[in-house]
């Protein structure tokens, strides 16, 4: 095992001590040995995600088991290689490289999934911070072939968001199949993954962005880019849209917000031809998107696109654009120990922007 | 006016006489005059629809307005060009040339749909035989540049339901996005859409076919090219899917049929990454696609897709892969004043295989 | 016929008298009455293209016939419509509108070509200002399915270019099939061409430009929206392009000038599976691209692709990036009696920019 | 380390003894033991490639580094997995599974080219039976995560030759963009690729094949599904290929043979948008295909595509269609201590069909 100098015995983790409940703990684990294949890395940042807080509560209904108690939650997170296992030597990556782990942090490569280039749902995916180690923890271990290398001139904490929210929307962007020049808006566009959607749709990839959200957001919004900004407390989206898109519509909509009815609005908001994306995760029981009609569908020439996370080279992709400062998170960074404090706004809704640990 | 001869001053004509009801009459009409851009077609032979019937009825909500007595209806006709108007000296049809008319008989070319490849949702389309005089009688005008050329080695009859039911389906699985050697469900193998689409994918397209229909639909499934045939009266679709495509599911889905019940099980049938094609319109209320779930769209990174009438280059390659023999209609042939009875039997669900008017 | 107002009988034309010389003249023409499906245009600018100065002087050997006295020449015009001859009755263009001529004024829509989406070679094509009267002249006939609108914000002078140059680069920034943020080479960077497309691919599209000219285009080529320039008499463009690539090469190389050379330097500025782009036409006899090895293009995944000018839809989305001012023409106007006197300073290498002629 | 059973200690292989001449020898090799990441596989059967005479003598211009005496050749393996090294327990293959090793028998997953969905041309590709040991030899190790599954009901020796020449024509087929329905045209259509390639092409995707080769060929090709067969002796291919396709030319050509000669007449059997697929690789000094005109290209909007041999995924779809016996290879099999006298006659191109070693 090729190492860069003496690693301690022990480092610091948080856990989530009492699944179901808002909880964390810091505690002290034992250093792990990478395995064959992997790499361990010394992470210094992680970000923490709305889906980490379903993952601690059990309150997402997506999720097959539940969370057992000592579970390292985060899956956003950013360090050093300081260590790699067996089988490693003709690896990319290096000892001394900065990589970051994410939601999905290791897949097969040969199921029918991964084979067919959707690696985002490998079949015998390991997801970061759930039923595996997370990153919320001074040390994790991870493939040498899957780890996601960090651009030199990108900060670590910059980055850590990137791996989730902006590989996701960057992701349904590109499934959105609309071209530069065309019109997308964007639902909870002020958001976590809305304002990271903005920024690329516009500046990275040439998209004309209506966004669409409360109005308190629309500072923001129009900041990242956006051409207009809709006010959907004032339930006037389809007018507007219309309006700004010479009366045909968007070529595509993405929902960015776990609201049904964000659902059901956005298909009244696409052109002949448009595409609807669904990335936000509504919460509570199944209901289909209420006007997934097929008679309109039809007549129309109308899509419909379910966009899981990105694979890795969308992620390397995205990082790349944050490396030339297209896409930038809002964020602020918090300590290890702050971290119960940190899901207790979230989940009052008081959070603003989005929150890094500093795990150094 | 370039014409082939004399041409006579009246002809043969069928109108919806009380439109409302199953009613026709064979009545005489003036020989119409092409205008500028325009041919005149002497047509031989028409195939009869079951949108047609929707249309004399009134039944099919999908119209905007009813439909006038004395409207010609018909949307599948083939015959010789007889005349040219003024402007089409350059044109790459002649007189003495087969052609079709199809549903969508003309359209504009430069509205946005036009200009973005969708011609099937032309903004300016005129259809043949609802507001437009249709194919049930012996002569009719259409674009010059529009018509669709006839492949000398394909007869007329054999020719005429290509124009509709034939392209549809084409474009159906075009847009469903399967490659050849992949899986496709046909909801409604058996049946006027079905059977032409088994034959397409299986012999056209290398697609591998799993035909899904009534259990009398069987054996025309397996003589189309179906890989194996569900009976859906057993209720068990989905285990059957699976066990033929190694536990996945089929890459695309195709409902062909008029029933919600086919759209909410179909999404069943799907592997990742697959293609629910929405083809058969939905008679009464508008209900959405039941299953139409985002939570399950995102994980299984699914597509819904509408397709409206193919346009005119695939009418074009559908006829191509008839004339090869590829894909051959069911049909018998009947005479002008035999057209109310054939929908009345159609109406009674009675008929089987198509019906092509003879017209001459 | 429709019309706007009384026209007059005769008008101001620009011909060739002199065919294979560079010389023009300005005479008085009969107006011309638009046949059935036209629209006559009252024109009031015409971009000055280098290929009007090829089929001038017939010096290019792409061109099967000779170009004949008393030839109208140009193909960048735009104006207004005055008059609409018959069977245009229901077009989407009405008299009044401001309209654009291009290179490719007329086609036949159905023969194989127009049918697969490749107006661009239509078999029945109509060239504006070789075979066909051009836009050197202040009133022309065009079809009214296929003139282009332009945009209501987009002054006509700046809108003329946009219709040859503009659109060309557009369509080829497209065909090389490189993404948003994916590295593209520009042979010619600082030209009629190669301006134009520095700023739509990176404005308009999102990609990342290096430009490669004469070291006096460093200027307007970084202007442009460049990443990095390199003065291609350095001899060192294959080094440079590779250090700013990571090492890579380029996704795509465009070649936008006529020398044979910049062909066979292009293909060793490419990226395993990247794409050379053939814009500009080189003049002389027929040479292969000299570096056009299968066994590279075999191990490298390479792609060579030829491009004609774009397609109508192309237009109309080069004309929308120039409204919204994403992409600029640097032009200065000139009266008609002046063409001849533009075309010497452009034979000569004189020419800064582009001329449109002030038709009024 | 999971193994089946008591492996022996000492296996056989055939090694090239004098590289550079044609010679074998079947030597006495221990038994290698699996890397972490590996598998162990009893090879049964091996297909003997024209590509191995290339390494064995050095002849093949392409080749960087000169072959070392003792080098195991071979790269078209198939046999059973009896062990597996560390960190293989999540692996979807497991001890017993038959799978197969090609041409590259390794990739690392994690450059830009694999990243980019290109691994054939991996940067850090291993190539079997070059510089890494091949498969003509009872043992051999591989990555679990890249050796080929084979189907169940699919002999060895049939699978053997798929893993080379059946996916690196399937892949240029799917490369040439060519719909099902669409002409392509095969140089070559009867040799070791060309055979396959009509086959996939006819049988399996649902194109039009026209097969070009020497007389005595036109047997095979047309038994392998062709369409039609031009024998290139007489020196009419354009006519009679124009003949064939009414007037416009192939959508497809694809260059099967090494010969320079195909590669020139290859670019004038095609239709506008058309594309020239390069497989083939031509011996001896580089030139360039002598009618790539950009001029030419540019008015007909044609491509070159230049592909590498296909990746896992195109190999397990390749290996379906084998399973559903739509493609066959014509083969005889022969013995390890045969393979010199293999060569040989294969050198002189008297050998009809593929040789498989049996290698039991």
């Amino acid at each position: 095992m090729a190492t860069t100098s003496e690693l301690p015995k022990k480092y610091k983790a948080v856990i989530y001590d009492e699944p179901g409940k808002i909880s964390t703990k810091v505690v002290e684990l034992d250093m792990p040995t990478p395995a064959a294949g992997e790499v361990l890395v010394n992470l210094t940042h992680s970000g923490v995600c709305h889906s980490d807080l379903g993952v601690m509560t059990n309150r997402w209904a997506g999720l097959p088991h539940p969370t057992q108690p000592g579970q390292v939650g985060g899956h956003e997170g950013v360090g050093k290689i300081v260590a790699m296992g067996p089988g490693t030597e003709n690896s990319t990556v290096k000892v001394g490289d900065r990589v970051g782990i994410k939601w999905i942090s290791a897949i097969c490569s040969n199921c029918p999934a991964c084979l067919s280039g959707h690696d985002g749902v490998c079949f015998n995916q390991k997801i970061s911070g759930y039923y595996t180690p997370g990153t919320f923890q001074q040390y994790v271990t991870g493939p040498a072939s899957y780890v996601t290398p960090i651009p030199e001139s990108l900060a670590s904490d910059a980055a850590a968001p990137m791996l989730c929210a902006g590989v996701t929307v960057y992701s349904a962007l590109k499934k959105s199949g609309a071209q530069a020049g065309e019109f997308v808006v964007l639902l909870g566009a002020g958001g976590g993954l809305g304002h990271l959607a903005t920024q690329i749709a516009s500046r990275g990839l040439g998209m004309r962005v209506i966004g669409i959200d409360a109005p308190n957001k629309k500072d923001i919004v129009m900041d990242c880019g956006a051409e207009a900004f809709i006010d959907h407390t004032q339930g006037k989206a389809e007018e507007e849209v219309k309006a700004l898109t010479g009366g045909l519509g968007a070529q595509a909509v993405l929902v960015l917000t776990a609201a049904n009815g964000a659902y059901a609005s956005g298909m009244t908001l696409l052109k002949f031809g448009g595409t609807l994306v669904c990335v936000g995760l509504p919460e509570g029981e199944l209901k289909p998107i209420a006007t997934a009609y097929p008679q309109f569908m039809i007549a129309k020439a109308q899509r419909i696109v379910g966009v899981a996370v990105g694979d890795r080279r969308e992620a390397i992709e995205t990082l790349r654009f944050a490396e030339r400062g297209l896409v930038k998170t809002h964020f602020r960074t918090a300590k290890m120990d702050e971290l119960t404090g940190v899901f207790e706004q979230m989940d009052k809704g008081e959070l603003l922007g989005r929150v890094v640990l500093d795990l150094q």
